[in-house]
């Protein structure tokens, strides 16, 4: 039983008008939900998604690559610093029970192989689509098109996965 | 201005009452102060701290080594899944503004040279000791033997420290 | 200029064995290069392109996510412990200055991900094509069909690009 | 049975000429012995052992913790670009069989709790002494006075530790 879901958000940082659009609906929706809202903490699709969600009185968490408090967009609740990079972007995905990908450039392509690697459920909207060296789509994405859809799918996945994080990493 | 302090509390997982007391002191005191305790979200020191924030109605989050939301300690807040093992001690330091020893072991001990690396101030209660080849006892740990002082010097010391993130990580 | 050039190959842990053929041939061909072999450490692909490079008498390097120097192949001359799960991806990656990709799972893809966003050149041998949201075919992937070509052109790409390494990370 | 013993060399990058004359021939002695020699790939005591152990034949290896490959000191024949910062100080005491402690600073420190947390033998030359908040000095660190002393120190507790790598990191 997950008491409260967490979901991941993520995108590109340099967002087109509609793509952040489409974030900031995705960030009220799961501010609405009562989800917990977690990203990367920077612009673009980050910030927006997170300003959707203050705006519905949700709560925000930024995991920023950097050691810099003041690169963190101003809807971030609780900025995480990992001075890491871009290796947080696992941190990004494994924090969330669950990832919504809005967009997204090469980052957020990384993002999206390591939820499907360590199978946390992913659902997709306007994003990356990828086929495998078989020449076969790779099906486990689960894409939407509208902001309610993926707000809806992404807590439905949550709850049936009940622990994602149940893939052990290769680190015993 | 730092608007939120964010204090992170460090210690070991094997506390003594003792220590585990002061732990769950010093986690009040800083949820009374409207602060937010971050720690490592394991047992012992991290958990007895996140007791006392809890219950005088703070905020906690907890930045757990593993993959396992279920490893986090009933009274974290904010679970964030870093899989990245003790290298997340430097994630643990950087995300407060400021951080209070208390007891520890070894990994306490990374944790504080961290944070005097970083330039983060450090406030120490009954913790590590440590001397310099040159033969000088380091005096950037502020001791103090109460809870009570403990957080009146960390957000004293976040407060004028500001931005404590400015020492520059050399991965440019 | 490049003194010696450092080759990253990457691919699935459990590889047909058409993938692994290739994989071995790869590794051969960057040891008759004279070129310096980094991986992963594991099995699949990163045994098997490990195990041509030291048929050809060839360095390898393998830069693993656990920490148990065991988990290495028997292939490796020098293991890299790093404890951080596949948070290690990027290291993978970075230490290349050039990625070639045979075959390969989600982690790989990751890997993929992380190449193209830090524009490190990747050279790809049957693995994943990848499309962006805006349909356009991502056209930033060398595909090849042999082992000889993918040597060739990723030490092609790796003296062109001189200095792979100039995309800075958001840590500063 | 170890076949090639790795040794980490930690220490400052600020180094007094004192302190670099005695990693100067700490990395000597690791050549002559015919072990490899890891560090951290920046400047003081990290170049100054490396160029001990090429001035003797040896192999080096540096794990960088920024993201320029050109940050390497020229003594390095392996630099692995972590981009992590200073989390990789964890990847330099892992990848060594044992460690030894030049001198140092805050992140040397860091890197001495570390291999002491993980139970990896550690050898100091005039470096950090610590005290345990029990009020005991911390008698894990071996401490001895010439380069000799230290790498016969250090080879002999890498065979008898055998495996260090048993301590088992929280992230499974």
């Amino acid at each position: 039983m997950i008491n409260k879901v967490f979901i991941s958000v993520i995108g590109e940082s340099h967002a087109s008008p509609e793509i952040a659009k489409l974030a900031e609906e995705v960030g009220a929706e799961i501010g609405k939900a009562g989800a917990v809202l977690v990203c990367g903490g920077l612009k673009g699709v980050m910030e927006n998604a997170a300003k959707g969600a203050k705006s519905a009185g949700g709560t925000t968490i930024g995991i920023l690559p950097g050691s810099k408090r003041e690169d963190s967009n101003p809807y971030i609740d609780y900025p995480i610093i990992t001075g890491i990079g871009y290796a947080r972007n696992k941190l990004v995905v494994k924090t969330g029970h669950v990832v919504i990908a809005v967009g997204g450039s090469h980052g957020t392509l990384s993002e999206i192989a390591f939820a499907l690697g360590y199978k946390i459920p992913v659902v997709g909207l306007r994003t990356w689509q990828i086929i495998h060296h078989s020449g076969i789509v790779d099906h486990n994405i689960n894409y939407v098109t509208t902001a309610k859809e993926a707000v809806e799918a992404a807590i439905k996945l949550a709850k049936a996965a009940g622990k994602p994080e149940e893939v052990k990493e290769y680190h015993s």
